[in-house]
């Protein structure tokens, strides 16, 4: 089924402890598309500058992601962020954010966008996410992610998105702040309880939860020995789950688990280089094979 | 077949966000021989002072737990470990120790207990660790907990203790201090190359990693909402791991799997009531019951 994603391309810098890199093909809409190609065709909504590179709008073409919704801005720059990992790849500090573009970021879906069952409000302000939300009012799964800064400082518009959508991803130290609760189990229902029917808190190097009202579960992200660069795990994650509901056609509960394991694999191939450079490398039955390792390491 | 256990029993202050408790029944070796007696019987090689409570032995001995090598020591009182819990329940200071009895701990083991196929040994300095591995020539599986401040204090006893295990079981900050890996898949496998055949990273609320030449796999903890006092799930992981392979007597990949799953559950109970007052209210069939659901939440 059609799957539309709105949310920011960006060019990344980013530094870890063993190598710097720039003017990487970033941003959570071109993690999400990617990872959610591999199960659905994709559409992309977005908005870039005078020096956005073509070939990174081929790489996405490529991958059966429709990106004639991508905006160039005549006179503004791409979207640029860069960060810095520290020694345990957990953690990050952002150096530097250029909004540029996206500053000018105010989509219109075109009409047949707008009859999409399965949208993702990638991590936008929440006012912005809820413009997109108006626009698509015949969507069956419509789900989002946030970020801290939205929690601070657009917080009411935040739980007016809540109250809409059906599906909430955030991390571990997001859904904290959002409801004040320090115990993820917890606070993964306290987010619930504000609207969404279902939440995801992604945990990093230690997995995912779900949280619906019957169900919680935590799934471990699956091992890897060489993280290379983390950035995009959370996007892909998120991917590789929407991609895989919007290929099934729908969202019951066994259908949400095997998507959740799905983003999980997605995010822990991101990692294992720069940018999009391992997801290139692979296909939907590397995938598919890791899902049988995965499988065999939960099962006793 | 026979289990036996060397480390501490202790009275524990410990204050978490709620509530504050002084007096409790703690130490590694109590949590271990609880959480292992559910499985196996257990013989308990420990030291405390005058002060003990003999209501405490009496406890252990009501879980088949043969506490006949916990010497008193006349004069002295028993080991106090306190510590406070800080909001998020996951990191903690202690904030006092008095070693007390512990620092005249030098274990003789009956000639009976001498003879144990299954091994275990608390956190205890490694020289000690290591004068009880000499008196137990004929075990089949061995295995040992430590942490930070040997590693920092007493590195080369630890490595000579290393080479003649056949298992480790430490937390993640201690993985990446013996190792100076921050990554623990890494840091799992390098803990391995100082000896022991299998090693595993506790990662509390995020769960247990386990490590062997041709296993590398990550069990997710048992999300749990009504986390009380975290101490002692450790412990009592470690205790549902071994007690669950001696009841088994074997150590092949798959029951080892399913005694990481028994030690995450065992783990799971206890965090959920200070001391063993969790522990006291559930028999075999609890931990059985909550494999049940275990099992379902990482099967899709």
């Amino acid at each position: 089924m059609s799957l539309v994603v709105v949310g920011s391309v960006a060019l990344d810098s980013v530094e870890t402890p063993q190598e710097t890199r720039e003017d990487l093909l970033g941003g959570s809409a071109s993690y999400f598309s990617y990872a959610a190609s591999y199960f659905t065709p994709v559409r992309l909504v977005s908005v870039v500058g005078e020096d956005w590179p073509e070939e990174h709008t081929r790489l996405l073409q490529s991958r059966n992601i429709d990106t004639s919704a991508m905006q160039k801005i005549a006179g503004a720059k791409t979207f640029r962020w860069s960060g810095k990992y520290l020694s345990n790849m957990n953690e990050r500090e952002t150096l530097d954010v250029q909004l540029n573009a996206m500053e000018q970021f105010d989509p219109v879906l075109p009409e047949e966008y707008r009859r999409c069952k399965f949208l993702f409000l990638a991590n936008d302000p929440p006012e912005l996410q809820l413009k997109v939300l108006d626009q698509c009012p015949g969507a069956t799964l419509t789900m989002a992610d946030t970020m801290d800064l939205w929690i601070n400082a657009q917080r009411d518009a935040l739980l007016a998105l809540l109250r809409r959508i059906d599906g909430l991803v955030l991390n571990d130290s997001e859904a904290i702040l959002l409801t004040g609760e320090t115990n993820l189990v917890r606070a993964g229902h306290l987010v619930r309880e504000l609207g969404p029917r279902m939440v995801v808190i992604k945990k990093g190097e230690h997995g995912a939860m779900f949280f619906s009202q019957h169900e919680t579960y935590v799934l471990p992200a699956y091992p890897t020995a060489d993280v290379v660069d983390p950035t995009g795990a959370g996007d892909s994650f998120a991917g590789g789950m929407m991609g895989y509901l919007a290929e099934q056609g729908n969202f019951d509960p066994a259908t949400l688990k095997m998507a959740m394991a799905y983003g999980t694999l997605a995010a822990s191939f991101t990692v294992e280089d720069f940018s999009l450079d391992r997801l290139q490398q692979i296909e939907r039955e590397d995938l598919d094979a890791r899902l049988v390792k995965y499988r065999q390491m939960l099962s006793f």
